[in-house]
């Protein structure tokens, strides 16, 4: 980040919504809405969206490189995404953009394409509720949460979810009808990290949820770069000559015993 | 291991067995001979049991020696372990052999020793349901085991359970009255592997369950000492003095650009 | 694993070896070659070889059915090897085939594919001294290693090496440059386990040495499958209906609090 | 933390600098001023110091309770440090404050007891030249940093090194003598956080190092507590009664194939 404003860019698929009269009812002005709405109330994000039927699929590479994190919902249209779309945002999620993965996104060929393994899972819609468990209360993304909070009808996912194991777990779920999920799981990946968030379903009022919308804008906060100032002068460091080590000859003493 | 054959030590506090009738009626000789009895029945294991009450709380030093692999089941005399005793199987893990902590050994003196945490969680006795789900498919103490699997009455754990993050995560249990647990974690801890798993409870027949006996044979091979085969040799070679090196006077080119 | 036996494919771009004259008497039959006969000296492990240049590139599906692992060596060829047998080696790896990657396959497709990032890093051929450091003792990749070896000339590679957080880090190594680097790295992919290992370079005997072709045949032993015995199995239990929990009426006791 | 100050205390044993005069002309003040003084002229810290030989060895209940981050470094007096200190200032950790561990503090009482192991690695008075390589970039503590930096003089500390995998890995040292370290090292242990941070000794002038003190300062940010607001408040929830769920009776459909 060239300064402290913090650049998201909320991605939807955006077709549910067109087509169908109850997700229209929930999310009139589409999903991707419904989340931006709530992220402009927080400090210090600058948030706009973008919709697959837009020109370039909306991830133009001027979006791209004035994005920190992306926020990202799909379902019906995976294999509409472009490959070259999908090279794009992998591409700058290693050079630093943050990308943040809700519910069916777990199918993108984005995620997918992150993670290496088919991503995945158990599922069944049975308006279930859902109890989600915060399993490392530490963790900035838990922030302000309680150690659960509920969800009274949500679309089932279960384990085994084909991931690779996060390098940090946040939540797990607990459903209706006796299934468990890793629900809130962290990747590092080149510069980027990658947080991926399960509840969600487009004939559901999940994202009007307060506890949804706090980890939301929590994991945006966690998702923007925060290692060195600038990625465009730590790769550029990593090309200049390294000087080689040309030792002083010293008398070594032999190594101590650990046993100190 | 100076052989192929696994030494395991069944440790079992053995205390409501000796007072409660329903305990007794479940496990007559006692959880460890219950545990010892299915592991008698593997090949390429030596099984022995010790109790609390025994000399030396049945952890003498010549019996950790022996032991390759440490079952541990406590719970109502958690404190009368002597801190000695404590000191000495720590020690003896750091050094190489395995450790299988078993449901409310989570509590124990040895278990929050090694894992620096208080190890709290949450519980609640209502003989409710608990389906263990697997979630590291290819892990060795899952080998054998279907997606998930059910205990019709056990004591439930819930999250927040205060352990660092596992290793290798292996199953994460459910429970009827809405709650999850992250129920069998595996750690490596010095030259010892450590593995805690839920399940269990004196007032019901767990130990008596085909799947939790094969989780337990399963753990006990993957405790096992698998690296270097001398233990002994290692440290050893740690205490020899290392040669410094006094590199050559090579002209090495500037480093390479990473993208070759 | 039908059996004790594993099967195990040893893969070569086997470029170098035809053009070049030092490669050539370092490896008169090929990279391939020199580790095959070494890992046919071992007990239970079927070895074979495949080649770039065979039809299907070595790899049509039967072969990977019949390989359990598969090590891969490649360096000037990688954008030879075809997408489809990308994705071929890919699904194979996430039903449960282990894949042992050795040095420059860093920057092959399949190893790209699996961790999401670019898999770059900085390098020197310079005939440096390598110092290959065992951090992780207990791991069975390090079985009967001591606790440092070295290469008397190596290309050198050096951090940052752009991967994943491996799921285990067994070895570091330290070069005469002043560099260092993650030289043994664990990850565990869907069913399958990779393992990659920096040590190699065409034009060094890094092959022909004891212990660089002790942790390979470790390697092998530690990637082969060992979750559920049968992968076909495992997924076909996932695809059955799961009947969901009509919990009885019980009346819970509130949840105690955690500091029994 | 109850405002966006964060309060740090430097803890010293302070023995070296009574009785060394070169350590005295390096540290006249002691090494925790030397810290202190860095960390005064960074924003939103308040920071104030505590050394051995004070009343309650300078960490009084009342110290911790005001204390979000504490550095620790200790070298010869280990022993001295009273294991009701350690028992405090461990509850406090596991509470939330986070804890920096310099150098030869790896073997404090404090230290060991968070890790449970023994904590020993091998090491070397030589003067030596050390370069610590960033190996995870996007890591907070690494924020304006280069690829590597260097020390001049260190004492050599190296694998193995005997601790927990870390949680996360931000730097690998490079020795002359031909050693390689894990001299970054975060952990997560209950509601607080930890860092290893491996230079440091206290007859060169490391404290003085720009770099060095850019990562303490770093590193002091990234281990405030950054979970939820209030830790009283996360543990008094996990003590109130939790709802258990008594689930409607729908008629769930079969599980759905993962293949959807």
């Amino acid at each position: 980040m060239s300064s402290d404003i913090i650049r998201v860019t909320v991605w939807n698929e955006f077709r549910h919504e067109k087509v169908n009269a109850t997700v229209r009812s929930l999310y009139p002005e589409g999903i991707h809405e419904a989340i931006a709405t709530h992220l402009r109330t927080q400090p210090a994000l600058a948030v706009r969206t973008a919709t697959l039927d837009e020109p370039e699929q909306g991830l133009a590479q001027e979006v791209l490189e004035g994005t920190d994190v992306l926020i990202w919902w799909g379902h019906a249209a995976h294999n509409e995404v472009q490959d070259e779309v999908v090279d794009r945002v992998q591409q700058r999620i290693l050079n630093g953009m943050g990308l943040i993965v809700l519910h069916s996104g777990h199918y993108s060929k984005i995620f997918r394409r992150m993670m290496g393994t088919t991503c995945l899972l158990r599922w069944r819609e049975a308006a279930e509720r859902e109890r989600i468990w915060v399993v490392h209360p530490s963790h900035p993304i838990a922030a302000g949460l309680p150690p659960y909070f509920e969800l009274e009808h949500t679309e089932m996912y279960g384990e085994h979810f084909d991931i690779p194991a996060p390098d940090e777990l946040v939540f797990i779920s607990w459903f209706e009808g006796g299934e468990v999920f890793r629900s809130g799981c962290c990747f590092y990946r080149g510069l980027g990290r990658i947080f991926y968030f399960r509840p969600g379903h487009e004939i559901y009022p999940i994202y009007h949820d307060a506890n949804v919308l706090r980890v939301i804008s929590n994991a945006v906060r966690w998702a923007a770069f925060q290692g060195n100032a600038s990625v465009k002068d730590y790769y550029g460091a990593m090309t200049e000559p390294i000087e080689t080590i040309a030792p002083k000859d010293y008398q070594a003493e032999p190594i101590q015993h650990p046993g100190r």
